[in-house]
């Protein structure tokens, strides 16, 4: 077996003890003689599976008891309908923060159903910084204000929580900084995240919804595209996906083993703060692309100050064990996704070979 | 380990030398150092995997070039929205077959878009039979014909594929008999199935559609919902659902190894013909719901003379390792799933219990 770091921004590293786990019970989960995959999802095994998954994620981020926690499929694309078909209700349009190609892709589609106001953009500037809230141009009179609280692309991440202003809820697209640090559910209307980057396997959707945002749908919206009928059902209208959400149980369980968000949030402190202080201290042979109090700790993203290095730079970079570091092309350079899932050994082999590639090619 | 026979309607058994397989590349797929639920979806990796299971499956299925293959999510419950989003087009109405419970819920959700013409229906009768096809009261201006192969609960089958009478495309769920027999796909507009019940895990959705059906969808279809979105992008337009893919390819690669869908359909054959025989041959103690030419290979539906009995039948066929075999609330009674990964030693171990279970309570 090849010994790799596995940057990739997604579908993403996830914990080995997880991977062990799910791999020792893929024939008979606890006994049942059955891998979970073969389970009917009303069974009291994968109804215990799915009960304590919600458990341990409302324990872990200590949701309300009047949020809904939803497991759905379709990736945050999906919600990018669902949330103006489900959250519109009488209002006429939404407020949206654009500040990367995230963002972009959820006010392309929440066109097609409400008239979207841009509060702010930092697009000026190639999506480098979060415009500073006071200055947005809010509209007191939206259904509600959509961020993304990290641009998985871009390398761009909210170092606050916007205000909920005028009681204008608040709906964050959280995919991929979810259970990343600690958030105060209570200040969201609604939080989305795709679970392949901080939860698990691609094919599952969390929702976290406050209740009082259900039962506003637009009635040309497809039934399964409803919260509410999810809701209702328990996540369970029609099949889920079961064994996503199964792996998804596991990640909750080793987080919370490890001390929970908080132990998670200071190792994710511990990490961004090696890999930055790498690029920092360079002299410039590595730099970083975004406003300092707005890089983020799950994507760093950082171009070398001679590009034509950079392809050196990755092909040596998988020869030591260290893949997936290419950057997106609406960006260019590397990006190094450092979700939960990601040692800390992995951060540091990267540090160590960045250090010797700019010795070398310095 | 229990060693169980798991009869459950879906998600269902899987073969065992797929889980085994999956269990063995867990850790390191193919010397990648990679779980394939850890891959990027746009990696070389993951890209072998998705375009072998669309080669194995088009090769399985002999899917003519001018049909478009896609991975989907959210089960047959989003195609019941899907399709007359995409197909309906300049047109008014659609035309759908009746025969039970997920035929129903499909033309419920298609009557919050279009006019629903009920071609026949077999409700009279608690869904026991498949109308004769001549008596199909059919629009010729339909926008397609929708209807359900195989009814998972009622335990009905489709002897026949109706004719795509005056050029109206023929478009049907096949979610639970996929890949059980053969099937002549250049007589189809579409085919959809859930892959829970013979192709792999929840979560992911096939969609077998003709290419000049693709391009009309009415202007609300959210984009994700848009068979078009996914064509062009090789059903890569957002992330798919890379660990229910990477299954799937590997039941299709097994399915190849015995003999591709002939050969399926011969073993499947001779299961459905041991257990309406044992059924046949009890002298009343057991009895099929279904009329003899309409009943399923998939799901064997049946019922026990003496009623009060059937609670002791499942709990006796639990402690013989027979599991899953209780029947949908709505039918009532049992209900034996057969799919293609149900070896014949399990349907000969339920034969062997219900001749014993008859002669001990007769």
């Amino acid at each position: 077996m090849a010994k790799v770091y596995n940057f990739s921004a997604g579908p993403a590293v996830l914990p080995h003890a997880v991977l062990a786990e799910a791999q020792s019970e893929m024939l008979d989960w606890h006994g049942s003689g059955m891998c979970v995959m073969e389970m009917s999802h009303r069974g009291k095994e994968f109804m215990e599976i799915i009960h304590d998954a919600e458990h341990d994620l409302r324990e872990l981020m200590q949701i309300p008891k009047n949020y809904k926690v939803l497991f759905l499929q379709g990736g945050a694309s999906l919600q990018f309908a669902m949330l103006p078909l489900n959250l519109l209700g009488d209002k006429k349009s939404i407020d949206v923060v654009n500040t990367g190609h995230w963002s972009k892709l959820a006010i392309k589609e929440a066109k097609r159903y409400a008239n979207v106001n841009v509060v702010a953009s930092s697009e000026d500037r190639n999506f480098t910084y979060v415009p500073a809230e006071e200055t947005w141009q809010r509209d007191p009179d939206a259904a509600y204000l959509h961020y993304t609280s990290n641009e998985t692309i871009g390398g761009l991440q909210f170092p606050f929580i916007p205000s909920s202003a005028n009681g204008v809820p608040l709906v964050c697209d959280m995919s991929s900084d979810f259970l990343s640090r600690e958030v105060d559910v209570s200040q969201f209307g609604l939080i989305y995240a795709g679970a392949q980057k901080n939860i698990g396997p691609s094919g599952l959707t969390v929702v976290i919804v406050r209740e009082d945002l259900l039962g506003k749908a637009l009635p040309s919206t497809p039934t399964m595209l409803n919260y509410q009928v999810h809701a209702d059902a328990d996540s369970m209208y029609n099949t889920p996906a079961t064994y996503p959400v199964y792996i998804a149980g596991l990640v909750f369980k080793w987080l919370k083993e490890l001390g929970g968000i908080k132990g998670m949030a200071a190792r994710n402190d511990e990490k961004a703060g090696l890999l930055y202080h790498a690029i920092e201290s360079s002299n410039g042979f590595y730099y970083s692309t975004v406003d300092a109090p707005f890089r983020s700790k799950m994507n760093v993203v950082f171009r070398l100050k001679d590009e034509s290095l950079e392809d050196t730079f990755l092909s040596e970079a998988k020869k030591n064990g260290l893949v997936q570091l290419k950057g997106h092309r609406a960006v260019g350079g590397m990006r190094a996704s450092i979700y939960n899932a990601m040692p800390i050994e992995g951060v540091k082999a990267l540090v160590s070979f960045m250090m010797d590639f700019a010795r070398q090619h310095s």
